[in-house]
Order: C-alpha cells, then sequence, then structure tokens
C-alpha cells in the first residue's frame, strides 16, 4: 500500500537524477542547484529543487549527480554520419581536390548500405560519449541510417540526400526521389526518428527536383534539409545565373513556404537573413567545418539578432574530423568574437542555447526537446564539474556556469545520457552498441579504403581516371623530332611536290609538365594550346595528356612508336592538378608552333615547326608525327617520317628526344 | 653477466617504449611505426624501429605503446599559471572590464606566494595530464612558481613580470626588478627551470625598466619574455607616441640585441615581421586568448614564411578558460585557413611543430627538447590512438598521423607523460601532484574569491572603488529644487540686495544614471558637463557620481541633508561603466544649466537656473544648494536656502524630488 504523506502524494517516476546543478535551458533559463529531474517512461515529469523532487517522487532508480551538471541533451545539427568511416581520410586540402579526388571516388567504391549502417552506428557511438542526444543527417541509403540510430538509442531527423547525378543510392534522380518517398512512407510518425527529405543544394539539384522534395517534405510534414550558401563561389555562380541571391531565388521558387533546415548559410546578406527570419528558416552554424574548408566566416550574431533559429552542427567527419559539439560550442563562442571584434560577442550562455534549445528550434523539435521542462521527452545527459582542467569554478554572475560548459569543459566529462528516457550511456559505458566490434570493423572498412587510395596514388592513370573528365583510351602513334639548322630548308621542303597541306594553323603553347618519382608512370602534361585566329584573335584550348613512360619500339632515323597518350579537355585548372597529382616536379615549356597537316604519299601525318620560347632556346625544331593502328602501319610510316625529316631538312645526327622536357631536365 | 648477441652488444637503457607509432619531429619528421625510444637518466638513448631498438637495448622497466603515440611532449608558450585559480571567474566582458573590474581587484587582493604556489600546481596538474611537459610562464612571486613546477616535474621557462606599477610582490619597479635579479641567480643553472626577466610590454614598462631587464637576461644568459602587440589599440597608442611600431621602437632601444619571446604579436605588420626574423625573436601564438578577448587575428602564416620560430601558447586560464594545447593546435590549424582563405594555409604537421619543436625553438631550448632525438632530454607523451572519436584512421599520405593529432585527438588521450626522463603521469595517474588535495585547496581558494566579488557585487560603491578612479570620501550637502512659474522672478531675484554673484557659467548636462534593483545601492550619474567658454567653444568635464540612496534629513520648504555623493573624474567611457555596473535601468536626462556661485548673507551657495531639454520638458527649475559640516550648520543653511527660494520665485508647493532622475523614472 502506498503511503501519503500528510500534505503530498508521493508519485512514481522510473528515474529520479538528484542533487546535480540542473541547467534546464527553459524560457527563463533557470539553473537549480542542487536540483534534481523526475523521468517516466519517456518523458521529464518534473524539474525542481532536489529537496521538492525527491519529496514528491519515489523512484526504483536514482542516479546521484552531485558534482555534476544534469542538462539536456546537445542537438548536432547537421552532419554526415556515415562519413565517420572516412575520418582523417584527406585533409588541409582545396575543397575541390577533396572533394573530386577522395570523397567522390571513395563515395563511388565503398558507400553501400553496409558501409552506412556501420558509419552511423560509429558515429552514434562518439556522439553519445559527447552527450548528443539529438542529430541531423544528410547521406544516401539513409534508410541504413536511421535503423543504426535506432539501435543505438539516438533521436535523428534522417536527410536522404537528392542530387541531379547520380549517387551511390540511386543512378537517377527519379530513382532517388522515390528511394526518398518510400522512406519517408516508412518512418511515417516514429518515435524518435523523422525521415526527411534532403536536396543536396541549390546547384546539385534543378528546381524540378526542389519542387519535389518540398511537396514530398509537406506531404510527410516533416522538415526540408539542404545546404545552402557555403561558399563564395557556390553564390557568386548562383547570382551570375539567377540574378538572385540564393535565398530571394529560394523564396521566389516558393520554397520556403514549407519549413527548411539550411545548412552552414555562410555567405548571405541582410536581405536573406530578413527573408530567413520571416520564413522561419532553421540554420545549421558549422564553425569548424566552415573554418577547415577556408568557406568563410558565417555572420552569426547577424542571423541571431535577427531572430533566427541558429543552431549548432559538426558537419561530416571528414571535415571536422569529429563529432564534438563542445567543441562546436566553443568555436562558435570565440570565433564570433573574433569576427566582430568584440568580447561581448555570443556570449557563452547563447553557446550552450545554440547546441540545445535553439538546435531543437532550428530542428522544429523544440517543443519536444532541448531544454529540460516538465512534459518534454526525457534527452539529458550528465556531465562531471570537477575534472582538474575544470577546477575551480565562480558563482560571481548567472554566467558563470555557462562559461564553464563553453570555455573549461569536454566531451570527455558526459558519464550518463539519456534518450527518450532510455539510459544509453551510463558511468561512460555506453549501453547500446558494440563500441569495440564497430571499431573493429571500422578499421577493417578503412583497410579497404586506404588499399584503394595505396593503388590509386601508385598510378597516375587511375588518379586521372577517378575525376573522370577522362575516356580512357589508348592511343599509338609513330613519331620523331629533330633540329632544324635551316628554316629556308623547311620552307621549302614543304613546297615538295609529294607533300600536300591540307590544314595550317599557328599557336602559342604553354605546356606544364608534371613529372613523377616513379618514372614508369609517366609523365602528365598540361596544356595550354592559344591558337591564333584569322582575325589576329586567340582561341585558347586547354588539354591534359598522359604521356606514355617510354618508347614501345624505335626504328630507324630516331623514329619512335608510343602507346598510351591519354588525352582529355582539361576543364579545371592547374593549381587543381598539381595540388591532386602532387608531382615530384614540374617544368614549363612555352613555344611558338606552325602546325601543318599534311598528306604525303597518300598518308596523314602532322607536321610541327616549333620555336621555343621559354627557357629561351635559340632555333627551330621539326617534328613530325602520326597515328598508328598496327605494327605494319607503324613500320611504313616510320620509314616515310625519316623521309620526310630529310626532304624538311633535319639530318640523322639531329635527332632530339621524344620531349622538349627532356631537354632541359637535368634529372634525366 | 649480461648477454650479448653475436654482432651487437646489448646496452643498458632505464625505459624503453615498445610497440608505438613514434612521432619524432625531428629534421625530416621521420614517423617510426611500429617505433621505440630508449631513455637513460634525464635523456633519449636511441629511437628507431621496434626490431631494432629492442635488440639493441635492455631496459628494467618497458611499457607496452601498441596502438598508441609516441611523441615529444607539447610546450605551452605562453600562459600565466597561477590564474588556473581565476578559471572562469569572468568572460565575455570587454578587456578594460575584465582587466580593471575583476583580475586587478582579485590579484591586489588574492594573489600572495601561496596563491601562486597553489595555483601553479594545479595548473601543472593539467598540463601533464594534456600532454605538456614544458611550460613559459609569466606572473608575480615567480619563485613559488618555479617551485610549484619543481614539485610537480615539469619545465619551465619562469618569468618573473616587471610592471611600473605596484605589482602584488612589489611595491615600486625596483624592489620588482631586486627580486628578479635574485631570482635569475637563485635558479642559474636549474636542470629543468630556467628563470628570466619577463617585463610586462612596452606600455607596462618604461624603457629604463626595459633596458635593465634586458641587462638582467643578459648577465643570466637567459630569454626575455614580454607581451607585444596584443590589441590594436596599445599599438596605436604607441605609433601615436613614439611614431614607431613596437618592433621598430624595441629595435630603436636595442632591446632585440638580445633573445625576446614575445607573446601574441597579433598586430604586426611586414616591416616588423622582417626585424623579428632578423633578430631572431620568438612567437607565442595564443589562438583561443585572441579571439575570447577579440584582440585579433594574428598573421601566423606571414610569420612562418619569414621562417619566425611561431610556438603555441594558451594564455591564463582566465582568458581560454583551460591549458589544453591540443585545442590551441586544432584552433592554429583551422583559424590560419579561415584567415587566409586557403584550406592549405597551416596544414596539421605544421601546428603539431608549432607545439613541440617550433615552441621549443621559440624558447631557445630545441637543442633539448622538442624533439625525439638520441641525445635530447626525455620529455616524452604516449597518448591512445583508438578511442571512438578518433577510429579509424588512414595511412594514404605522410600527412594523416598529423592530421589524427590535430583534428580528432584530445587532451584526454594522454596516457603516459615522462619530463627529463622521469615518469610523472603514469596510465592517467598524475605521480607528482596530489590532485584531489589540490582541488580541494583550489576550490578553498574559489570559495573565498567568490565571497569577495558576492560582497562587492552587492555594493556599487565597492565596484566603483575597485576601478580605483574614486578617491573615497563623503560629502553633505543641504539642497532643494523647485520649479519656478516665472523667470523674470528668478533674474530680479538674483539682484536681491544680499545676493551677492561670485562667479556664472552656462552649460549644457548630459547626464545617464544607473539605477540598481536595490534602492538603497543609490544611483550612479555618469555627466558629461559642456561648459561654454567665454569665447563660444565647449569644455567637456567627466563625473561619475554615486548619489546616496536617500536623504539624511528633511527640513522645512522641503530642504533636505544628502550624505554620500562620491564623486570622481570619470576617465572611461560610458560603454565601460555600463558594462562592469550592469545596472537594471538606465535613464539618460540633458538640461541646460545657468550656474552661479553666491554668498548671501555671508555663507556660500550654488545656484542654478536649469532647463530640461531630453526628454523634452516645459518650464524651468532652480536649485540650491550647499556643504555642511555639522547638524547645526545644516540647520541654518536649510532655513536660508528656504529663504533663497522665495526670493528667486519658487513656492514651497512646487518643490520637486532631489533628482530629475525622479520626474521619469516610471518605476518610483
Amino acid at each position: 500500500m502506498a503511503e501519503t504523506l500528510p500534505h503530498q502524494t508521493v508519485e512514481r517516476a522510473d528515474i529520479l537524477l538528484k542533487g546535480g546543478t540542473v541547467i534546464t535551458m527553459d524560457s527563463q533559463r533557470r539553473i537549480v542547484s542542487p536540483g534534481a529531474v523526475a523521468i517516466r517512461g519517456r518523458d521529464i515529469l518534473a524539474v525542481g529543487p532536489a529537496a521538492e523532487i525527491e519529496a514528491r517522487y519515489a523512484a526504483e532508480q536514482t542516479l546521484d549527480c552531485r558534482d555534476h551538471i544534469v542538462m539536456p541533451g546537445l542537438v548536432n545539427t547537421h552532419t554526415h554520419l556515415p562519413m565517420s568511416l572516412l575520418r582523417g581520410l584527406a585533409d588541409d586540402l582545396r575543397l575541390d581536390v577533396w572533394l573530386h579526388g577522395y570523397i567522390l571516388p571513395v563515395e563511388r567504391e565503398f558507400v553501400t548500405p553496409e558501409f552506412c549502417f556501420l558509419g552511423t552506428l560509429l558515429a552514434c557511438a562518439e556522439m553519445l560519449r559527447g552527450g548528443v542526444t539529438c542529430f541531423a543527417d544528410m547521406y544516401y541509403h539513409e534508410e541504413e541510417v536511421a535503423w543504426a540510430a535506432v539501435q543505438a538509442g539516438m533521436r535523428g531527423l534522417c536527410g536522404e540526400t537528392i542530387t541531379k547525378l547520380p549517387t551511390p543510392d540511386a543512378k537517377t534522380y527519379e530513382q532517388s526521389l522515390q528511394y526518398c518517398a518510400d522512406f519517408l512512407a516508412h518512418w511515417a510518425a516514429h518515435e524518435t526518428i523523422v525521415a526527411v527529405p534532403a536536396p543536396h543544394s541549390i546547384y546539385m539539384c534543378t528546381p524540378e527536383i526542389l519542387r519535389e522534395t518540398t511537396q514530398l517534405a509537406r506531404q510527410a510534414g516533416v522538415l526540408q534539409m539542404m545546404h545552402v550558401s557555403e561558399t563564395a563561389d557556390e553564390v557568386e555562380h548562383w547570382v551570375a545565373q539567377t540574378a538572385m541571391r540564393p535565398f530571394r531565388w529560394l523564396e521566389d521558387q516558393g520554397l520556403l513556404e514549407w519549413p527548411l533546415l539550411a545548412a552552414h548559410c555562410v555567405h548571405i546578406n541582410e536581405e536573406e537573413m530578413v527573408l530567413m527570419a520571416r520564413h522561419g528558416v532553421g540554420v545549421a552554424h558549422n564553425p569548424t567545418s566552415n573554418l577547415k574548408l577556408a568557406s568563410g566566416f558565417a555572420p552569426v550574431a547577424g542571423m541571431l539578432a535577427q531572430g533566427i533559429a541558429v543552431g549548432l552542427g559538426t558537419d561530416g567527419c571528414a571535415s571536422n574530423n569529429d563529432l564534438d559539439m563542445w567543441e562546436e560550442m566553443r568555436l562558435a563562442a570565440l570565433l564570433a568574437k573574433g569576427v566582430t571584434g568584440s568580447p561581448l560577442a555570443l556570449p557563452a550562455a547563447q553557446a550552450v542555447a545554440m547546441a540545445t534549445i535553439e538546435g531543437a528550434r532550428a530542428l522544429h523539435l523544440d517543443h519536444l526537446i532541448g531544454s529540460l521542462e516538465a512534459g518534454k521527452r526525457a534527452d539529458i545527459i550528465v556531465a562531471r564539474l570537477d575534472d582538474t582542467y575544470a577546477v575551480p569554478r565562480f558563482e560571481t554572475t548567472g554566467q558563470n556556469i555557462y562559461s564553464h560548459l563553453v570555455y573549461a569543459a569536454k566531451a570527455c566529462a558526459v558519464r550518463d545520457v539519456f534518450v527518450n528516457g532510455r539510459l544509453v550511456l551510463r558511468d561512460g559505458h555506453l549501453l547500446t552498441v558494440d563500441e569495440a566490434e564497430v571499431r573493429e570493423q571500422a578499421w577493417a572498412m578503412a583497410r579497404r579504403i586506404n588499399r584503394f587510395f595505396i593503388e590509386r596514388e601508385k598510378s597516375v592513370l587511375d588518379k586521372l581516371v577517378d575525376i573522370g573528365t577522362l575516356e580512357q583510351q589508348e592511343t599509338f602513334e609513330v613519331q620523331a623530332k629533330g633540329l632544324l639548322h635551316d628554316v629556308q630548308t623547311f620552307a621549302r621542303g614543304l613546297e615538295h611536290p609529294e607533300i600536300h597541306i591540307t590544314q595550317h594553323t599557328s599557336r602559342d603553347q604553354y605546356d606544364t609538365y608534371f613529372l613523377f618519382a616513379d618514372p614508369s608512370q609517366g609523365r602528365l602534361r598540361y596544356r595550354e594550346d592559344h591558337i591564333i585566329q584569322p582575325g589576329g584573335g586567340v582561341q585558347p584550348v586547354y588539354t591534359l595528356t598522359l604521356l606514355g613512360p617510354a618508347a614501345e619500339a624505335e626504328y630507324a632515323h630516331s623514329v619512335v612508336l608510343t602507346r598510351s597518350r591519354y588525352t582529355a579537355p582539361a576543364d579545371r585548372s592547374l593549381r587543381f592538378y598539381r595540388e591532386y597529382f602532387q608531382p615530384r616536379a614540374i617544368r614549363e615549356i612555352s613555344k611558338h608552333r606552325e602546325r601543318y597537316h599534311i598528306r604525303y604519299k597518300g598518308l596523314d601525318f602532322a607536321v610541327n615547326l616549333d620555336r621555343i620560347t621559354h627557357p629561351p632556346r635559340e632555333g627551330y625544331y621539326v617534328e613530325i608525327k602520326s597515328r598508328t593502328w598496327s605494327q605494319q602501319d607503324a613500320v611504313r610510316k616510320a620509314s616515310l617520317i625519316a623521309e620526310l625529316l630529310t626532304i624538311l631538312g633535319a639530318q640523322p645526327e639531329d635527332m632530339l628526344p621524344l620531349d622538349y622536357v627532356d631537354l632541359f631536365d637535368e634529372a634525366k
């Protein structure tokens, strides 16, 4: 029989957290010390002074929280969880090298449902240990992310990523949209998982895709999620294309009529902030990622001043490289001060709010989580207050405790974590995930990825293929090159009765050769071809050519047969290629070229008359080449080239190595 | 009898660290995995592949370092260790409020030798746990810092701080210099402590002090240490005063002829960097502190490009709020990218170098520490590699391991620490400091400081006294204020035969009243007095007045006796006072005042004719007051004021509250 006290009924709770400093993050920012929290089922029953709560509630399980902080679980508003498996794969690189050289190739090769499930488990283990109880994810095979989160016992918004290009889980965007629709239907009204559509960004989607994803979100009654204005480049391109900044364009397209969680928002202006506030756009601010990729400084103080709900996010592990929300709190608070020049900017209490209740508001989950209040879900963490690095602590103002959390506390101080009323981390032991097993599997996956990259790094060609600009093809050419003593002989030679000029162009060629430690890799040549137009103008053409390592065969008169000249339009910058291929050495050679296509004895040859301008070098050179497709054809062409050389005035003793670069490369 | 192998003598070592990934930070940046380190006495005997070292050395003690990193101990190049006891005392404040409102008052009150010893022990415990083996400190009672570091088993440069003003350990700078000379002599040639002079900064010293400290450093053969160009303000003032930027001035004074470790260097230009490089100035870069106090972004990439030795520092705990060098590595690497706009800036390997060998170079200790090389001192840390937040890890390039350390690893991963060959942290247990005891004493100190501030926060007067602008004094005044219906009567009244005008000024007065929650605190008035000069110019005078909470006595005709009008010149900005005093409410009142000093019946009175301009209010007011010093005098003056009010045309029913602010304050 239940005992009753004279003035008060003792109610039943499942768990009592007793004696800690309770930071509620409620609208009054109430701090209760010593305080207590009563939990029943998934919900918080009551929060208040320890004596009061303990008198009112009896629970089977109590946790002694003396010398500890009790606070709402942290909300990670932007991440790509499966990328935990790519932690530290490629750092300190340009965004395009990082993305096209590493992340996209590995995603094409490795990102399967199993990868996503495993990566999410690893990420959830890390996040729970660090006091994160809720995340907003954007990745592929998001069904697996959701299942792994359920297993780990985390709350999450799971965003299925959609782009106009093929992705690891869809060959076309129609498939992607269908996956997304099924995914949303499957997880509708789940207790802890919210399935949402996550179009990657306006530039990686089409207006049709975006209309469709907004429609999916609206039908399911869930948020939509997207990267917006992460880099200055993407905004510039968008403005050039549409004459509208991204948020103006989104509004114009009607896509802000339904709630949106926008990640990054680094390059937004005042006008856009007004639109964002008006349409209740939630923002995921990712200070580490924005610095690490040099994306810029998000105008956080401005967004907060507009009343926009700004949460904090870690972004994916491949650009952070961890999922530590304490570091994001600290960095957000520090960075805002540096950027505004005011030590008053983004005070500690605001950083804690961004990591909890404001993050929940950005996710449209603030009615359920983000603060410790009766009736909300019990997403609660308990963290040590008395590690040496956090001693002592003051109580001179109501702000000290927030300072402590932001500027001194660390992820490793988290002791216990509850999600939806369930104890998932106890005394530093994770109860839902077999961490050792997950780590072992992560190591195994990393070893596979390692091997893939080590093999690839060995092969310049594979790297070239990986960035997708090259059609893999082999060509054979017969060719020779010689010094001309007398350019008049060459001019007269072209008038030889058996030579017919079919085409003639003049061009300046600026060649950059990448040389590699292993000569069997060949050399990569980046060529800027400035073709001089009849009117005097210049038509630039950029090509990238992988020159085979050696001659396949050598004929009389130093005519050689070469192979493996992989050529592709060079649609990226020289800088990109330099950083991506990391050559051992670089050589630059410029020349002026008169280029003739001729027919000689019924066969086609290219004849080049070259003058090297850099490094400066006296004299003229002749080069003759022809494509070939059989051994017999090659032999015949080699003999015709020998004849042509004589006609054009190059002597056998004046023959040169195949590439101009070998004239200069002292390493050879 | 020692066994010998056929081809190799087995040598004796004291300790072998076996099987870890050894990051040497030597000039080749050699990484050995699995590697081993042999230690004998204070020195590193050998570093190399595990198999080789294990075959060559036999040791009584071996540490299994598999799945761990073995690397040089971190070097914290700038800190104020005893301030660990002030951790989180006052954050998110302007530099001047933080310094003058909190740090200087607490230093005046609490900073004793015992405080410095205790604070250093606490700081060393934190640093050793986080893998820091060497520090460069600047504080007071530095003798105690040195003793505490010896007890904790840390290596340190201990800088005795010298300023032109009184400090906690010296009433005059001559005393300070004498303390410093004795201190240097006492610790000369110590094994792990280097005692150095640390003039605070050029603006807190005089040229004579700086010459003297350079001389002390030179005689002792040690480095000198100083804050340089931390804030834009200090540089601007220095340039205005000397027409030289700080490093130019230091060179001009000959102070760079002897090695200098300069902390911060945030606001330096290209020319100064050349001077710094030329004179071998070492730099302590403090990314967290520079952001937290909004000092600015140090041009780190520029300094590194000049070949300047740039180390990392945490600064003191009161501006960080911890001593975590892993956070500084991470932030230095991230911030440089954000500031330069390039993700290639300050790559991870460079951040690790700054925290180790480059820091050692900045301290002129790189011949002893900073890398793992045979013959150097054994300052070594062993850290876990396989915590969940750091799994997996790749080996695609030689940079992955540095990425891991900078972007993923955490202070709490440090397992073992050696300083000078001595094991001081083992398996996370600190062997040299009784941490629980130190924490307990730190809490006790914090409680005392807490009480001091809580008492002070209760008293506006104490806060006023603390910032040192006020001479504490009480005054009594008899005064009255009334509405004038007719300004002609006032003008005629001044011509009364018994009234003699001795002085007359016109002025505009802009008053800002700070009101506090507790009315017994009184009100603080910040007054800008624009005194109109005979020629029409304006002479501004700024005064701060604490108005007593209530009248001491009231006489006929609403004449009152007031007390405690503490007045001081207001030499700080209104913004400063607002943030420092944090009033509950602020009221602004402007008026034009004709001020008369008169003699009436042989006594002095001040008579003011006021017209309130803001908030706009009709009519004129008269105020009459006189200082008093006895009850009898007060009674007599009260009766004369009543007479004067009648003469000047204010009726008893028109009398007003003492302060204009009460006319407007609806809260009253």
